[in-house]
């Protein structure tokens, strides 16, 4: 292989993963539980918060280089503001990060070509590669990543759009709710406060008082437990409503559902794809495909490597 | 001149306008009242419907013929659903019209190349391009058309996105109120019931019970006359809520709000801009730069144009 292989890597709030591609095909992976949101707050200052994200990434790549010398490049999905150059502008979970050139950091760190991506464009890329290998006259996609926070990534003819501040498809932060819950992004009554596993979560407490993990909700719901059910039914309204905000701006007629919320399903889909049917323009009813994505766990980093083997291999 | 002249034609609900155009310089125009709607509604079937269309439109560019005869290409901004063959897939405001090869009919009537764009693009096209003589690096411009109705358009990358039915920005029919006033689309409490000219007057006479012309009401407005400012205030108000959504998913820096509602600016803003500003995610307060339009009237004209002249002389 000449063409040498390439490092995919998916920085979570709670967790890195680092994934070793050819092409399409994970040949090798390592997880490791960091929370980054946290060392990065204990970081004295922001170059010290940066120089721990280099360190931290640049170790992962050189561990799999030692199985693998012939890695020749890497993608990687991070959570926030990425501009065209790979500079993280903002990361609104990681504050401590800011105007950080990490695309730079990283490459001259492992003296390889590095790709940044925001994590929602990367897994939604991941997304649209898979759905391309069907489909190949695909150009657009829809991604809504539900995890802890909801994220959103445009495949726009066939690249991720940025927006002109890297923010482009920041639909969890679309007010749902005038002067509801207070978000970390400083608003209140935002998507991500009702559609998250954790929005899910506040509105369990709410209805119940007690607050289990979204997935044990999601288990109830599933038993018919009426409160869970509610949480739920609610989480899905919201993202349905939004989607038809988002389908009338973008007008994009493939939508694709992952992150770890999405293995909830069926908890939260009739009511999405019941009021984003009810809110389209009614013309249009029947043309945007809305299904869960094919690849929760993975499409991020898969999603990174991919466009760094476009960037760097295939153009 | 070699290269010729470009008709530029602003098709509207109430009116047809023409102009010559070498570039951006306008050397003739004409202005025509035409019930648009009223007519197609009497056309027997939606084959009636599009010759009528095509004749009016035909007509037209013949009579300017005679005065220029070194004519070369036509632009055609129409209000509706188009896809990237020039083909109206459906217009809400005539829905008689369905599927009609509009570039088509037109180029083989007058035997001239023929590009048609949805009017709020056309509009946004020629906002970019004025936009652009000054700041040569702008790529991203989104336009709001304020109208009877309240259209959108968006130049992403120096071209207009269309979407995947042609009915990208059409942010007239994002719902501002659920449950709200009835709307052309069949829907309940879109932006367009409260933001346009006949919006603003729904206000005006649920708070008074009168309807005056909504340019009498901005009158108003400006004296004083509390209902009448409420009116635009509520006006205002709803696009701005609505803007907020549109920033968040298109990341667009530059908004441009035109059409003829555009010149009761000084009603509407403050309220429209307090609104956008109040939903932005925080960290992005000033970064989008919210302004009238240089070209209330011949921004659609003009920009049709263009993007014929762009389409069939330049590229």
């Amino acid at each position: 292989m000449t063409e040498g292989l390439t490092i995919g890597i998916d920085v979570g709030g709670t967790n890195l993963r680092f994934g070793v591609f050819r092409g399409n095909e994970l040949l090798d992976s390592t997880r490791s539980e960091v929370d980054l949101r946290e060392k990065c707050r204990q970081a004295p200052d922001p170059e010290g918060a940066a120089a721990l994200v280099t360190t931290l990434l640049t170790e992962g790549i050189a561990d799999l280089r030692r199985h693998h010398p012939n890695i020749a490049r890497v993608g990687i999905a991070f959570p926030g503001f990425i501009d065209d150059d790979g500079v993280l502008l903002q990361s609104p979970n990681i504050p401590q990060l800011i105007q950080f050139d990490l695309q730079t950091a990283v490459g001259a760190a492992c003296q390889l070509p590095v790709l940044v991506e925001n994590d929602a464009n990367a897994a939604g890329y991941g997304e649209f590669w898979e759905e391309r290998q069907e489909h190949p006259e695909l150009q657009n996609l829809l991604y809504v990543g539900l995890g802890t926070g909801v994220g959103g990534g445009w495949i726009h003819q066939g690249r991720p759009w940025r927006g002109d501040h890297g923010s482009a498809m920041e639909i969890g932060h679309i007010i749902v709710v005038p002067g509801g819950r207070r978000c970390g992004c400083g608003n209140q009554g935002c998507l991500e406060q009702y559609a998250s596993a954790r929005g899910v979560q506040s509105t369990y407490v709410e209805l119940t008082g007690t607050a289990p993990d979204a997935m044990v909700i999601a288990q109830m719901a599933g038993d018919a437990h009426s409160e869970a059910a509610s949480a739920f039914r609610m989480a899905g309204g919201y993202l349905g409503q939004v989607l038809a905000h988002v389908v009338k701006v973008t007008d994009v007629a493939v939508v694709r559902i992952g992150g770890g919320m999405s293995a909830a399903w069926d908890r939260f889909a009739p009511a999405m794809l019941q009021r984003l049917d009810a809110d389209m323009i009614p013309a249009l009813r029947g043309n945007v495909e809305v299904k869960r994505g094919n690849d929760d766990d993975l499409a991020g980093m898969r999603g990174a490597a991919l466009l760094a083997d476009q960037e760097f291999l295939h153009s």
